[in-house]
């Protein structure tokens, strides 16, 4: 660990410590409490009911939804644990070099369904891989708003700027991109909502971005490509830490905003439309999904993200000039959220 | 076209007529017309409204959409031919040998939502594909109940039984055991409903089954593997428009036996939740589904087949002794409908 720490093609030079796997479920299963128990406050109506599983291959979880709630229609935080022979196909088309190793993985996933249209539904992650001396992190958090808020999604972006500032400069500007691109609805050339924070492979070997998604949103909006300094896996864990707790803050304000906002019918059918575009994406494009279920995961803790209702209506097209319109041609497409400024 | 004939490697051995895709299309065209006929007939209601669509990489379509009609709450019937410079990975996968060949497709599909949850959704589709001298048929019908009525599971079988019968006595064992192969949700460990037919690939060389799903169903329900003699693009073309013409009459006396059930807010609910599985079968495993967006097919008419309104519920579990666990335990499972008879 003295000039060998210049040589970033061994990852090896990184290791973590010794009590790394426990120190990071610790942390993943403290997280998932703190959501829980501030999100049943924030809503003063609706409790979690736990499920504890076990997977047959090894590992398990605790999955804990709250259904029916005051603000929550439905919310779902899972923390699981996961270990096996070998890195399911999705993950090791990315990272070949783990191959042949044993597996660990934890993590806590977040989806809220909230039933007021004008509360966007919202979504966090963060894991950790260790397989033989590879390890890396991953996460982030995205925000998927119905009715189009500017203040809002200012608020969430900075708000997750500011934790990723705190670390490092370049942060912030990659995994945006990165997120914008990585919620994106090829199909039907959308992103899923305003985007947030996404990154992955996270190893402390300098190279931040590690995308893209090629033929989608990257081919008109391309990721600038970070390279700085190798960090130790202390650092980035406490990057992992201190992002994951800017959840509360970067959504919890949002919910006080809008929970008396009124809607209606029209309102309350966009939201149901809208949320068939969380499906879509889920089932056909999200890698966290696809490894459940190439991991043989517990499937009902896997597709606890699917909203309770939902609307699809063939060849909807929003009427021009309404705030339908605008979530389409303003908050559907990548924007400068941390820069925006009331006009 | 003499001796030559009993080389079956040789797929030129057995060429289409030289008009083959007009046939071919015309009779897919005629198909979609009949069935939408038919089907406004029978709904006494709602009217089917088109949309013309061209591909910009070559071919197009004609999409008919019927929308809360008095008994259909929504029913998708899509014709579209699509031609291009080559086939995408998921079908070269299977016939590696069409590599590098320009392609043409033809078909007609339909998904049926009925309101009632009495009446099974269903779903049609068949399609016809020339690249290069390579050219082959697939399709089938299936039928997903909600409730569990043996009779509609056997009549639907029958039907079909003897429109397979009639052309060769191994086509409907094998092209049955390949549908409950198909329409099984892995990750569920569920059929999508009581199967019907399912074939693909019938090149006239004589090997009926090429499935299968290896980790699916297949591995407690092996399809029986028929070898026969080959079979001209006459005679594959003529069973094809036998199963496709057997559509309306394995359907129609099931839906005027249950119009008039009675139904509240528990059957409702359970339908809503059950066509959830039809998302997940149709966004996780569809490979039309899959084709379609590969090719850049229009999104619309390709995910027409997603139900209106659908439920989602973690962890649902139907009582014991109920309707719905019934559905379960007998109608989710592979049996053999076509010898059932009332005990």
């Amino acid at each position: 660990m003295t000039s060998a720490n210049t040589d970033v093609t061994s990852p090896s030079n990184f290791p973590p410590p010794a009590d790394s796997k426990t120190r990071v479920s610790q942390f993943m299963k403290q997280l998932q409490d703190e959501i829980c128990e501030a999100l049943e406050k924030l809503d003063g109506g609706g409790k979690f009911r736990e499920d504890s599983w076990e997977r047959e291959e090894g590992g398990g979880g605790r999955s804990r939804v709250l259904r029916e709630g005051a603000i929550i229609e439905q919310g779902g935080v899972n923390y699981s644990e996961v270990f096996g022979k070998q890195l399911p196909p999705s993950i090791l088309q990315k990272r070949p070099e783990a191959e042949g190793y044993p597996f660990y993985v934890t993590g806590t996933s977040m989806v809220l369904h909230p039933r007021n249209p004008y509360i966007p539904t919202v979504h966090l992650n963060y894991r950790y891989f260790e397989a033989g001396q590879f390890w890396w992190f991953g996460g982030g958090a995205d925000l998927t708003p119905y009715y189009p808020v500017a203040e809002d999604a200012a608020h969430f972006h900075r708000t997750f700027k500011q934790a990723c500032d705190a670390h490092h400069p370049e942060y912030y500007p990659v995994f945006k991109r990165w997120c914008d691109e990585y919620f994106y609805i090829k199909h039907r050339q959308e992103m899923r909502g305003v985007g947030g924070l996404f990154f992955d492979y996270q190893d402390g070997q300098g190279e931040l971005y590690q995308g893209p998604n090629p033929e989608g949103a990257a081919a008109t909006y391309s990721a600038q490509v970070g390279e700085l300094e190798p960090r130790s896996w202390e650092e980035i864990f406490a990057f992992v830490v201190d992002c994951a707790h800017a959840f509360l803050p970067a959504y919890v304000p949002i919910v006080e905003r809008r929970r008396g906002s009124e809607y209606g019918d029209r309102e309350r059918n966009f939201q149901l439309y809208r949320r068939g575009r969380y499906v879509e994406f889920n089932l056909v494009y999200d890698r966290g999904i696809i490894f459940g279920l190439q991991t043989k995961g517990r499937t009902e803790s896997i597709l606890m993200s699917l909203p309770p209702l939902v609307r699809w209506e063939y060849n909807y097209q929003p009427e021009p000039n309404t705030p339908e319109a605008e979530l389409y041609q303003t908050f559907l497409k990548p924007q400068d959220w941390a820069n925006w400024s009331p006009s």
